[in-house]
This record gives structure tokens, sequence and C-alpha cells, in this order.
């Protein structure tokens, strides 16, 4: 198959070579408005070839878009009024409504498939591109009523040769889980950056101070402004929320810190704890006390 | 030389495995009240012997406290009446001020140097105990000029061996700064981890859309609530101070989101990047631009 890639960074890029060494693409040719990126990609090795927009997505039978969302909003549909008969279309942004809207009117919007691959590091650009970034990582095919079978079962093709499981969900439902479990740790940690430049801003010295816990407490604000401003405003509804939630949350944290509630800290940092055991895949069990048992002479880590 | 140490989690017990392999402790012997932990030591060789602190300390030339720090404040004055003539008493503790003003008019007060080695894991108690965990890392050494020189030079001996780097600062220095680079992120890793078990209690399947950054991101939410809640309020005034700013600057983030201001959101995320630089140990250059060139057709990281 010819695979054409709209944006050729670290998703876009390592979907390349994936698809490349497993043989699923014969042909990868890459769209970059960025001409540093569009050389970068090609000295790397990660396309056969880059083009324009009207020459790649005509020739192709997948095309990928891995562009920020708002651009992806605005190139879709021309994408859609450009393909082959059985060509499929799909994109790698983290939010799913907004897209999927500005196609859902379309005359092919059957070609279309939406997709959200949770793969992906701090770092971006063509040189982040990473052989085997999606393997055991979970794809999401959203809203799949909406698009025709064939298509749906090449994506499912791509997605297992990048050795992916993958989980069908409501656009909506995606938007909103992952406002909590992506999009706002990636706002706790922007805000954390910049809180901590702030104080620290003439004292640079002092980042010695910073242990392991917040070099990965901090990472994701290393991520790309690009690609992140527009997922949070495209998910806007659900981030603001989610963030309601943490802001209240923290304010009452803080509280307890400023008037001594120490027993009332010890049980929500426990209910905390909780999350050990969620994201070791062990079944949460809410019926379960949180209460902390409190051993005098308990190890410590400063 | 002896070395009792009085706690022997994560930091105690690494602590004792290193001292030991290293030859400069002939004997470590271990305190600790919880027995579970204190015959865990014993079974994984941590120590040599486990006893109590009456008959551990007078024995010993080098006390090393591996406590929570409330417990640290009540017990380090006990320690100092019990010590030989020329041993050296330091503790592990993650705040400095509360220590050393609970000692400060204490007959003995120059056999105590106040020190915090920059180390752990989100791991406790014994079988946390990792031989290296402080290699590399930085050691601080609080108030010196209230210790007696050879106390310091031994301590400095001590931390020499585990391979830290060290710096000296006034405790409330320390005290201020942990607040920001590594308290705060202790707590926006609990915040993280409360609001989403809270949002998501009823669905645990969705912690399969959790990918890596948000791992990262709350990982410190599996720290020990033991030690975490008395640093948090013996260093409640600095730590207030460095939540008013994160609450105000995670409202400021949350209201350029909800009002749609995309440039200023562009902004704030690409000063927030300099993080990286930082992290990096590269100088921060607080002169440079950190306005943003969007480009696009920039590739994605969803």
């Amino acid at each position: 198959m010819n695979v054409a890639v709209v944006g050729v960074g670290l998703i876009g890029g390592s979907l390349a070579l994936d698809l490349k060494a497993a043989g699923l693409a014969r042909r990868v040719v890459g769209v970059d408005l960025n001409p540093r990126h569009a050389a970068e990609a090609l000295r790397l090795g990660l396309v056969d070839e880059m083009t324009d927009l009207a020459a790649a997505v005509p020739a192709a039978q997948i095309v990928v878009l891995a562009i920020p969302v708002d651009q992806t909003v605005t190139l879709l549909p021309r994408v859609l009024d450009l393909i082959g008969e059985n060509a499929v279309v799909t994109d790698m942004g983290s939010t799913k409504r907004s897209i999927c809207d500005a196609v859902n009117m379309h005359p092919r919007r059957n070609r279309y498939v939406a997709s959200h691959p949770i793969a992906g590091t701090e770092h971006s650009g063509p040189s982040a591109a990473l052989r085997g970034l999606f393997a055991g990582k979970l794809g999401i095919l959203c809203d799949i009523e909406r698009s025709a079978p064939d298509a749906v079962a090449i994506l499912r093709r791509m997605y297992a040769t990048l050795g992916m499981r993958l989980q069908s969900m409501d656009a909506l439902d995606h938007d909103r889980h992952v406002a909590y479990v992506s999009h706002i740790s990636h706002i706790t940690s922007f805000v954390l950056a910049t809180t901590v430049l702030e104080i620290e801003k003439n004292t640079s010295t002092i980042f010695d101070l910073a242990g392991s816990g917040f070099e990965s407490t901090v990472r994701l604000a290393k991520s790309s402004p690009d690609m992140w401003a527009p997922i949070f405003g495209h998910n806007a509804e659900f981030v603001c929320e989610a963030l309601d939630a943490y802001i209240r949350n923290i304010t009452a944290f803080r509280n307890m810190i400023a008037e001594g509630q120490g027993a009332a800290l010890l049980d929500t940092m426990s209910a905390a704890n909780e999350i050990r055991r969620v994201l070791a895949g062990i079944t949460s069990t809410p019926a379960q006390s949180h209460h902390h048992h409190h051993n005098p002479g308990h190890q410590t880590t400063p």
C-alpha cells in the first residue's frame, strides 16, 4: 500500500518508520509545511519522498494526519475531497469531537475513521521519531458506525501492525475521559514549570535541588505548545470541568496544610495512594477502606 | 565505625546497604518501632542487628535518623542525650527548620549535622531499599556553623562514600526552595490522583486511557502519607506560599482555555518549555525571548 503521512514529526515519523519496516506500507510519502522538518524527515529516512498534499493524497490508500488538532479540522475536509475511491483517512489527534464535527456532513465521511493512538513522548519533530513507539499501547477508534466497514478494517489492520490494542468509543466519551487522564496532567505539569521558573528565576543553581520526583512530575511541560494549545482549546468544556475539580481539590489540600489538619491530610493521601493499584491494572474495590494506619518508626523517603 | 540507623525503610535501608558495602560501617545496627519492618530489614540483610534506641545509640559513631520529620523532632533531643562523646548524629528529613529548632538549645547541638539527601523513590519500607540509591545525587548540609567541624567532616565523608555531591545552605533557604522544587510537585501529583479517582471511580477500565505521560505525572502520588503529611505540616508556610502561586497560575491557565485565548496559552506554554533547558543543566538566559514561533504543519504528539 501507499501511505501518505501529513506531519512528519514524532507521531507521523514513528508511524512511517513502523509501517515501512513491517511491510504494510510499500511506499510512504510525507507532507509537511515546515521545510526544515521536511528535509529532516528525508535525511533521517522516515519517508521515501516529501511532496505536497495535492500530489500525495490521491495516490495513497491510507492518509494519516499527524498535525495539531486545529490544523486537522481545517485540512481533513480538503483531504477527503482529494482521496481516491477506496482510500481511508485517519488522524492521530488527542481530541475527536471537533474533528468529527468538521466532516460529519462531508459526502465522503465514511472514508474517514477517527482515531487516537495513546502513545508519545514529551519530545517533538522528526528527530523525535522512534521505531516501536506504538507497540503495546492502546489505540482508540471513535464513532466507527459513521465509517465504512472496510475503512475500519484497514485501520484495525494498520494499528495491529503497530502492535496496538484497540478500543472503540463515542467521540464525546473519548474527549471527556482524556480530559482527565491526559489533558489535565499536561496542564498540571506546565503550571508546575511556570510556578517554579517564576519563583526561582534568579537562582538557576537552585535547580540542583530538583530530584527525580520533580523531573518526573514536570516532564510533560517540555511538550510542544503548538500541539497542546489547540487540544486544550478544542476540548475546553471537559478540560475546564476537570480543572475546576482539580482546583477545588488542591485548594482543599492547601487549607488542610494551613490549618494543621494532619489526620485529614493522611486520609486524603492514603486515598490517593489507590492510584498505585489502579496503574498496576488491579481492579479497584471502591468498598475498601482507605483509612490509613499510622506506623510510628515507619521508613521515610525524604 | 559502628553506624546506627533509626528507621530501616527505603532511605535508612539503602544507606545501611551502601555504608556496609563501602566498608565505612564495620557494623550497622538498626532501630525500628515497626516489628514487621525490623524483621524484614534483618531478613533482607540490610543491617547486622536490630535493637532499641538505648542500646544502639551509645555504641555508635554515626547515628542516622531516617524517619518522618515529626518523629525526628521528637526523637532527636533524646538521641543527643544518649550519644557517645565523639559521635555524630544526622537526619535525612526533607525539612530542616523545625528539626534544627528542636535542638538548637541542646547542650550537645554541635554533634548534630542537619542534612537532606535528595534521593528517593515513590516506594517505601525495607523492601524498597536499593544499593546505589544516593550515587550521583545531591546532599544538602544545613546550618553547619552550628556543628563541630569534626562532626561535619565525618558527615562529608559519609556522603562522599555514598557518591553524593554536597552543598550547604541555611535551613530556612533549604525549606523555601524544597517547597517549590520538591514538596509542591508531590502535592500536584497527589491532587491529580485524587481528582482522577474521584471522576473515574465507576469506570475502572477507563484507566486504559492513561498513557505514560499520566503515569509519570501521577507517580509521586504513590508516596508514603506517613512521611509526606508531616513534611507538609512542618513546611506549611513555604508550601502554602508555593501552592498559592501554583493555584493562581492554574486558575489563569484555566481562564485562558475557557476564554479561547490561544495566543496567551502558546506564550505561557512556550515559557514553561524553558524547564527543558533548566533540567538539562543549561544555564537559563532570562533575557531570551520566550515568544513562540508557530509552525503550521509542525508535528504533533497526541
